[in-house]
């Protein structure tokens, strides 16, 4: 499971000052940190949409293809910033580690 | 890396079915995929916040840890629906093996 | 102030059948309202982005043009379920005759 | 029509320096701006999800209660920077008088 996420901050990394003309990933970072947000939120709401046509179709494929492009997007904003995706599993794995994600996210979420 | 998000899909279905009373997970699951998915944009909109204060403060703490719950409320939102997160992942493997991630995202994003 | 929202309610009407290929409102109904509830989303990101960067610029004219924006198409939205900008301001209008919209928004918001 | 948008600029100018205690928009501006574009964030979603469901139950009284939470929160936004219903109208206005709202959006929607 984890060379996935391993492969994608690499390919993320060493795409970061790409060509713009031939990387999209390149072209994001060319075109800055709003228009890498802008991606963030439209991959959300696509996401969001998949889900309520899933809960009617049945078919889960479009919801996670709109997941996966969601992590991805969000992941290309955390490069353009200078982070990996490891900092997000880190962050996953001290809720786990310290008292558990469920109650962690339930304290903060008053 | 993988252990966190394949925990995480453990942990998630085991308290699916869990008591809304006492689980955070469990009471999002008993409010309904409308609730789940209103956590979602709520995340994808304070990971955009965070991503613009990060830009100004050099701060990424916030980012990180906003990024990390967005990440949580879709796979709860997957789990919702059965599926885990090696579902995401086998969508991110999928783009790199074919084409390599970057295409592929480039072409069908015209 | 009337005249605006009128007349926009009486051209979103008007355009609602019109030809996909000259109208963009046409057009946006032709793809269906899954297309401008992503319409709706981006515009909702754009309206943050740019409210963010005001904050540091003293600029308004983006936030306030992405604002019409996604008025427009959150019009767009109701027009395809055939509903006009007039329900939204009966909307507004009964929060405040009935106890004050401050008051109403507070209290359905616990 | 114009009313309901004139009464509402001026309850929002009046209470933006109101007390956070007992009034819900003093409470939203002494939070922030964050707070305030979260908030846009959630309705922006909430309507989305509303939409979906009334395509398919045909009921839009959610939809239409959300929209006008959206529009509600963004004039929040707006007169935190300073600004009221007004510039939203001035621009919407502006896009008819021109050369037809409708032209203006397409051509900036590339």
């Amino acid at each position: 499971m984890s060379d996935v996420l391993q492969q994608l901050g690499d390919i993320l990394e060493q795409r970061r000052h790409g060509d713009p003309e031939s990387s999209y990933v390149a072209k994001l970072h060319h075109k800055g940190l709003n228009k890498i947000l802008e991606k963030v939120g439209e991959e959300a709401t696509e996401t969001i949409i998949a889900a309520k046509d899933a809960q009617h179709s049945g078919d889960h494929s479009d919801v996670i293809y709109e997941t996966a492009d969601l992590w991805f997007h969000s992941l290309v904003a955390l490069s353009h910033l200078g982070e990996s995706p490891q900092a997000v599993l880190d962050e996953l794995a001290r809720r786990f580690g310290m008292s558990g994600l469920e109650e962690k996210a339930s304290r903060q979420k008053s």
